[in-house]
Formats: structure tokens, C-alpha cells, sequence
């Protein structure tokens, strides 16, 4: 017999991302294809230590189910890290996911009946699309520049009504981009009195290795805006911990929809985690990763420079984990990847990260999960495969 | 601003149970509410081994982001245990899922449209009807006894159409009941030849602690039939790992859905989980939980009898964590919860797990989690309870 599936999955395909990282498991190929952070700076010991610690102190119950919301400890934690950045957040707003990539998916629950209007940027991180597809909206893009998203045409979008509008603000997804002061406070203007909510996502913030940090958008706008975090970036993806900071009128009906999917995220990653980021040692941590990842971005900007044609331009991120390259004209991301693929390096191309088209002649390059002499090694290779086009 | 949410969240409640639980805390009081396994038996030092074993070995690779399917040693782990219980299943068509409560999510979002009918056991259990529910269906109740789902009236249910069954042939939550061999060969009759998918839930499969294990009844229906199943009740319910077993036509769409979700379950667990169970003391373990639980059971069981009014009538369950009891005419278990936790016990009203009302002389009583001498007190406190009224 076959089965027939539910309306919502008839168009979905798989991530393409995840796709791709799958067939750059050969350790032949340097990937600058994923988003993963450098392993050398997963904490496995700290990690190990945590988990002695938190299982001799609490015994089973690190180990039994736990409340929906979360650690209580870790969720004041994360709130106040908020209070410090210039928010006022208790930690009754903030609730533990199973990764930040659950926060879309709760998002979409709570927040989207078919055919409503989102507003992402464009180009944007496609697992939101593909999270937020489920829930059968209508997704409208809207240009994102090396300040952030188009101020003119977010504000006609918000005026044309929309559910919700999606920002990255701190070193974008693909983009690497971040906003200006003053793209942010137009944002909020943009939303004020408008019955959208911003969705405020942030899971590169504390990986910034030059310039200075600005206030989220939602400063500006705390009742309309939810915040999503990660501690993937920071500490270690696979334990899939993350979280959504919501105004209390939608946590009650977020805290619904997490008993609905999942009761719970891990128990014993969330007292580990809180281990960690309250150790004394955090702040340390933070600092290797971004003195690595400035380095990886330098070299690998300074290869792009020295070995691809000179009409290939890139972002020049002040943090975070991509650069976004635009391609001589004539060349396709899709084609290159192709031929990239045979040279030994791997990328994502920039199709991937447009709702409705575009991106063809650009790539997104992750610099965070290559170390130095494999980044000069990938761009080498990169640079062979466009000579061949 | 008021943040207005989607049509699906109008009429939904936090988990009756979960709320429950939270009131249970207060140490006083002895809870037969929840469906927590005994802390006793929570391999709290055999865990600790496994992580420092895994991390030792597999360093940051237990940490970094996975594949969405999940850990292919313990998919071939689970496969073959299927294998072994009458079942032909490959590794490719098991998806490790973040609790089995996440199985549900996926199914309802990969099978259920709004308005799909759904053929529940009446009564069952609330986290399915919960999960489901915010896709919308509609809701078909049969009967279930001591034997299993009332067949004719499934028939009844099937030939009117419906998108899936959802069975719990083994010490089902919440009444402790077993189908016989008989009824579900009478299950997979009634579902043969219609598109109806039978969901069978086994989370209690391994702690039969009396009579005989009976082979699955997907067995009988290997293509229309999709098996959950957790580690949360035979290892530790806070790990968050279970896992659906699918048709090879499902699983695309089921990984599509995960990706969209999570991308996947926690890592490091599952590296921890496959090597308790391949450890050569995981049938030890099992036994050792079988042999508490059958005490557990037989010893509240026994205070029923000795210290509740003849008139109460109890499930005999051969495994799992719940005893399904009726109270005198004219006792309701709502009225007698508020008296229960003043005299300081707790337990579920039965109200909670009918799709569309009933169980109000009905409660479920929880003997896993409490240790013997307690289980005895806190029958006395019912009686006390009850004597009142």
C-alpha cells in the first residue's frame, strides 16, 4: 500500500546544506560547505568534567525528566546575559529548545496559520525555511545589504501585513553581514504599532572578533520581539541546546507546544552547559574562538584575494562563521560547485539561501571549521576550478 | 500589543499531567501521578562510564552536529532487536527522535491534514492526544479492555476512513492492559487491505515482569505499520532518546520533518546509550528493573485489597508502570484528588486520558516510582482519603 502523506510535506525536499555535508565526508575534500564550529574548540574535557560533576552532585536526577521550560538555573543564566546587554528579561521568558532550529519550529506552531505572511531576509538561513515551510506560509523577501535588511521595503512588507519578520543583525547567515545602529532602530520604527512580531536570531553574537557589539533590535521593541539562541556555536552543537526568549504572553502557549513535541530538551547537557558557561573559564573560551576565527576569516579573505579573478568580491565580516562571495560574471555557483567538487573543496552555493530565486552567481564560505593551512589549500583549489571555466 | 496565535493553539492546554506533576514536588506527598521510572534504577555510574568511554574515544566527533537519522550503530542496534522479536527490519528504517513523544510530533506532521480521523484507544495516552492534536484531527475513541482495542468497533472506525490507529498492545498507559495474540490478529485483519497506518507504541515492552511476551502486531502488517520506541523507561527518561521505526516509503518524508524540527537528537547520548546496551549488563539491568516493578506492583496491588472498599475494582498488569482502578459508584476521582492531596497522595483522575470525556470513577496509579514501604502509606492515604467521602 502506499501511504499517503499530509498536504504540508508534498513540496518539502531535504536540506540542502545537510545534503551537501553529507557528501563532504570524504577527508579528501576541504569543506567550506557546513556551518560547523572547529572541533578544536569543542570543550571535551571541560565537557567530561561537567558531566562527573553534575553526576556525583545530582545523581538520577540529571537524569530523570525535567521540566518543560527548562534548567532554572541555565534560564536565569541566559537571562541575565540578556539584562546585561541591555534588555529587561526574567528568567520566565526564557525557555530551553532542542537546539535553536526548534525555536522555528515552535515559532511556527504558536505564531502561523497557512498563509501568512513572513518577512525574511534575502538571502536568509534555510533551515528557517524549511521549519517555518511546515506551517504553509507565504514567505516574502525582502533584500538584505552589508547594514542589514532593506528599511523601505521591510516597511511596505509590514504594511501589507505579516505575521513575522525574520533578522539575523549580528554576522548573517549567509551573508556574514551585520546591521548598522541605525538599520536597527529603523527596524523597530518599521514594526512599531504593526501587529508583527521580530524575530530576533543570534547564534553568532559572542563570536565577534573585531568591531564593536550593538544592543539587539528587540531593545527597542521588547513586547513584539522574540530572541533565539544557541549554544551550538559556542560550546558543542551535538548536544542540541538552545533557546527562545518570548514576552510572557506567548511563552504559556510556547511552554503547550514544546510538552507537545518533545516534553522536554536533555537534561543532563542543560545542568553540563550551565557548568560551563558559569566555570570562570567561559569567557576565556569565547576569546580562543574568536582569535581563531578572525585569523581563519583574515587568511581566508587574503587567499580570496591573492588566488580567485579579481572581479570575485566578498563580505568582510566582523565575526561569526561565513563569507559571502560574489562570483566574475558568466560563472554559476551550481557549475562551480561541480567542478569544486572534483578539485577537492566543497561550498555551499547561493541559490540555497533565497526563498523565491537568485543567488546564482554567489557562494557561501564557511572559514570557522578549516584550519589556516587547509583554508589557503581549499581557496587554491577553488582557484583551479574557476580557471577551468 | 496583543501577539495573536495560530488557529491550532486556541483550544489548546498545558498537559494535565505535567501540571500534575509540578503540584507532586513537595516531598510530602508520595506521588502515584507520574510516569517516572524508579531513580533506583537510573544507571547513573554505568552512564558516566559510557561518556567518559565516549569522549576518550571519539573526542569532539560526540559533540559536533550528526546525521538527522542518528547514530547508525545504535539504528543497527534497535533494528536487530526488532529482528530478533519477529520483525524484518533494516537500520535505514529507524530514526532516533528526541524522546518517543517526538515520534509523535513527526507522524502527525507527516500523515495528518486537519480533519484527518485518528482512531485512538479509549482511554489512552494524553502526550499522543496532545501531540497530534495541534494538526488537527479528528479524534475516534474505541474502547480498550483487558484483551486489547475492542476489534469490531476499530473495524467500524476503519471502513469510515481514517489516517492511522494508534495501539499500545503492551501494559498500556493508562491501564496496564495487554492485547491478547488473539486481538491482534484481529487488528492487523481490520487493518489489511484499508490505508489506514497502525501506530504501535511500545514503551513498556521490556519491563514484563509476569506471563509472556507476544510478537508485535506490525509483524502481521509490516508495511502499513510504524513502531515507537524509548530508552527513557528502561535507561533514563531525561536523555530525551527514542526512536520510530518506518516503511521505507515514510522515512524521507519522517527525516524531512526531523531536519525541520531539530536536525537531529543529541549526540553524545546516543554514542552513551549504544554502549549500555551492547555492554553485555544491559538483560541484567532489565531484569533487575522487571523484578522491582513486579514487587512494586504486587505490593500495591495487595494494600488495594487490604485497605481500599471492596467495591474497587484493579487492573492486573504483567509489566509496566500502571494500575487502571475504579472507584465505588458515587466516588469521583476528581473530587477525591483534592481530598487525596491533603491527606498527601497523588494520583491521575482517569478523566485525563479519554479523547472525549469519561473515566470520571476511574484513576491511574503509578507503582514504579515509589519504593515499597510508600506505596503501602500511601494506600493507606487514599483509604483515609476515601473514607472521608
Amino acid at each position: 500500500m502506499l501511504i499517503p502523506t499530509a498536504k504540508r510535506m508534498q513540496n518539502v525536499r531535504r536540506s540542502f546544506v545537510r545534503e551537501i555535508l553529507k557528501a563532504t565526508t570524504n577527508p579528501e575534500i576541504i569543506s567550506f560547505a557546513g556551518g560547523l564550529p572547529n572541533p578544536k574548540f569543542i570543550p571535551v574535557d571541560p565537557i567530561a568534567e561537567a558531566v562527573q560533576f553534575t553526576l556525583a552532585a545530582q545523581g538520577a536526577a540529571a537524569l530523570q525528566y525535567c521540566t518543560s521550560e527548562g534548567h532554572p538555573l541555565l534560564r536565569q543564566w541566559i537571562a541575565d546575559q540578556y539584562n546585561a546587554a541591555g534588555l529587561s528579561v526574567g528568567a520566565d521568558q526564557i525557555l530551553i529548545t532542542t537546539g535553536s532550529q526548534q525555536g522555528f519550529d515552535l515559532l511556527g506552531k504558536v505564531l502561523l496559520d497557512p498563509g501568512d505572511r513572513v518577512i525574511v531576509e534575502d538571502p536568509t538561513y534555510p533551515a528557517a525555511l524549511q521549519a517555518w515551510g511546515m506551517y504553509e506560509p507565504v514567505f516574502c523577501p525582502a533584500p538584505t545589504g552589508p547594514d542589514g535588511i532593506d528599511a523601505k521595503r521591510l516597511r511596505k512588507e509590514i504594511e501589507s501585513g505579516a505575521k513575522l519578520v525574520y533578522c539575523m543583525p549580528n554576522f548573517q547567515n549567509p551573508t556574514g553581514s551585520s546591521y548598522s545602529a541605525e538599520r536597527r532602530a529603523e527596524v523597530a520604527d518599521a514594526l512599531r504599532n504593526s501587529s508583527t512580531v521580530l524575530v530576533e536570531d543570534d547564534p553568532y553574537g559572542l563570536l565577534r572578533f573585531s568591531g564593536v557589539a550593538l544592543p539587539p533590535i528587540a531593545c527597542h521593541l521588547p513586547e513584539q520581539s522574540v530572541l533565539l539562541g544557541t549554544f551550538s556555536k559556542t560550546i558543542a552543537p551535538g548536544l542540541r541546546l538552545g533557546w527562545i526568549c518570548a514576552p510572557k504572553q506567548l511563552m504559556e502557549k510556547l511552554v503547550i507546544a514544546k510538552q507537545a513535541v518533545d516534553l522536554h530538551s536533555e537534561n543532563l547537557g542543560q545542568w553540563v552547559i550551565h557548568r560551563l558557561v558559569t566555570s570562570g573559564r567561559f569567557e576565556q573560551h569565547l576569546q580562543a574562538i574568536r582569535d581563531a576565527y578572525g585569523r581563519q576569516c583574515r587568511m581566508m579573505i587574503e587567499a580570496i584575494e591573492r588566488y580567485l579573478p579579481r572581479e570575485v568580491r566578498t563580505t568582510r565580516p566582523e565575526g561569526g562563521m561565513f563569507l559571502w562571495v560574489t562570483l566574475p560574471p558568466g560563472i554559476l555557483a551550481a557549475d562551480l560547485f561541480e567542478r569544486a567538487i572534483q578539485k577537492g573543496v566543497a561550498f555551499v552555493p547561493g541559490r540555497a539561501f533565497f526563498a523565491h530565486g537568485g543567488g546564482e552567481n554567489a557562494m557561501r564560505l564557511n572559514f570557522s571549521n578549516s584550519d589556516e593551512s587547509r583554508i589557503v589549500e581549499g581557496i587554491r583549489r577553488l582557484a583551479a576550478a574557476m580557471e577551468e571555466m
